[in-house]
């Protein structure tokens, strides 16, 4: 087996990477190389077409192998991101072979069997995996629950209310390739002042997305189920709810994806049980471990993708209160959708899945 | 006097065009040569520096003439676009020369003595204007308010949360300008996926922006106001709430600036007095006049900017109830700000005032 095992670490347990090769998995490598390091061997793990890619990891060259049965031999952790149907294959293969697998599809994160783990929100969680399967929320649900989870720690929340504004690469590779080609097409031109002008320039180029996304927002983001909802609108409403243990927490969400790279920013209007502070807010979104409070607007300062992309971090600004109602607050939160809103997350329960053995 | 008063249309009354060669005074002229023509006279009027320039309306040429006071002579109704201080300046001095001023800037808005009027929805508002002002809303929330105030006829309104995703044709001729150099500089590029590299690609070239708007989104529009809301976000709340005649209506909004050229899209959440069906706000829309009702996810169909722009109606699609509160709507509404945002919503009230008269 190709691993990456380097001096010094035997004895440490071995990790797969299963989608090695993806947007997000990309992004896993390059976090295994900064987070500090508690694994042994690390095993990248990809469909047979990119098997024997080498893909650096740790500083190091590691050849991908396929996704087989046997790849899944001696692996004490393997972080799965592959589209859904692979991961309702392939997880149970991996956790009867022993191994602990951490999720990042949409397969599992609803089943009562698996826990959905924010390590700082719901830490204890990962413990009960009768399954032996963690699922890793959605990366829109990830982009600002760390903040939320803080807040309703406090003041215990009520109702939620969000729209998105999510970045392409949340679509993968691909999302990022055609919003770069539509942007090609369309910058140094008039577009955008006539009725379907950005459609014809874009022609058939709309890659994952329904509609030009390049000058656009669309208001569209997974697939379509009951009464109009979508499938990531649904996510983000459930995961909220399983991971804040509040089973009939109201959720009222709109995802739009907006011509951003990378990074989603979300609006969040939440009611709370009492009434709420700007103060204790601030005060306690300055001090939650994962969580930046950047919030000067007479010194321009909020959180924009821009800024960003590429931090860790939770990113919460433009804080008031309610005008009309003491128990609500409004938030404009950023996260980068690669990072805490997939790969790191991951990452980090992967690790607490580790410490708590 | 520069105008232009084509044949047959002796007797008719005289319209001037204040602001005539700004982003929303170029519309206007689009607009006044695509509508039925009610206008005798039609004078452009622009900062003495513009003074001189020809510019097209109804299909001939007419002169900028420069702001004075004498330019409002004989004027029936004067359509104002300029910034706050220049409207609150000569506001009155057209008034005084017996032109009801039709003002879109904020200066007037909020003034108890001046009536803030959309067509389609309090109509009747236009004729109780003792200042001989008649002000027209801010584009934000022009982008949304007739399609909630036909929601609100049938359904009683109760409370409101607002996303906005703002085009940079809101800032005028600059806004557009400056994004479409910073496409330029980010088209064909990597950028988006490191901290600052999008800032670093655009330098100081953030034009009227408070931060780089291509590949980002910037949750900050107008100036700071109490309590860290943003003047933007005030106006859509009071101006909804006199629009509607609900000067207690609790409103939450949170405006956004997004890389697109023109078209302000929002999403809403809108609770009402009792139960509702999608049905019937389906039926309400679909007959609403100026609404679009775009709405078949199954089939792809949603407004964007880009199939919106250019055209008068406001566009809604999303219709959804919530799924945890019988009595609320979610909505996705697109509405082109230059037109319906601005443009066309004063040259429908100052039409209003003739045929009023």
């Amino acid at each position: 087996m190709a691993g990456a095992a380097g001096p010094g670490r035997s004895g440490r347990p071995t990790l797969a990477v299963v989608g090695a090769t993806g947007a997000v998995g990309t992004v896993m490598l390059q976090i295994l190389s900064q987070r500090a390091d508690v694994w042994g061997e690390i095993r990248l793990i990809a469909s047979p077409r990119s098997a024997g890619r080498k893909l650096a990891v740790r500083g190091e060259e590691a050849e991908v192998v396929a996704l087989t049965e046997e790849a899944f031999d001696g692996v004490d952790v393997a972080m799965f991101d592959v589209p859904d149907e692979v991961a309702e294959r392939w997880a149970p293969v991996a956790a009867a072979r022993g191994a602990v697998v951490v999720d990042n599809s949409g397969a599992f994160r609803m089943d009562p069997e698996v826990p959905l783990v924010v390590p700082e929100v719901n830490p204890h969680a990962v413990r009960r995996r009768p399954r032996g399967i963690v699922a890793n929320p959605n990366c829109t649900t990830l982009s600002m629950i760390v903040a939320l989870g803080a807040l309703h720690a406090e003041f215990g929340l009520r109702e939620l209310v969000v729209s998105s504004y999510q970045a392409v690469s949340g679509a993968g590779h691909a999302g990022v390739r055609t919003l770069r080609e539509q942007l090609s097409l369309v910058a140094g031109t008039e577009l955008g002042t006539r009725p379907g002008d950005v459609r014809r320039a874009v022609g058939d180029n709309t890659g994952p997305f329904p509609e030009p996304v390049a000058l656009n927002v669309v208001p569209w983001a997974g697939s379509l189920r009951e009464d109009g909802w979508s499938s990531e609108e649904m996510k983000v409403r459930d995961e909220t709810r399983k991971i804040l243990g509040l089973p009939h927490l109201p959720v009222a969400v709109t995802c739009v994806r907006v011509p951003v790279v990378t990074t989603h920013s979300l609006t969040v209007h939440a009611r709370f049980e009492g009434e709420v502070t700007v103060d204790k807010a601030r005060e306690i979104l300055a001090t939650a471990p994962g969580v930046v409070l950047f919030d000067n607007p007479a010194a321009g300062e909020f959180p924009t993708p821009a800024d960003v992309v590429g931090t860790d971090p939770t990113w919460v600004g433009r804080v008031r209160r309610a005008l009309d109602d003491p128990t609500a607050l409004e938030l404009f939160v950023c996260g980068d959708n690669l990072r805490k809103g997939a790969a790191l997350n991951t990452a980090q329960v992967a690790e607490l899945v580790v410490v708590e053995q």
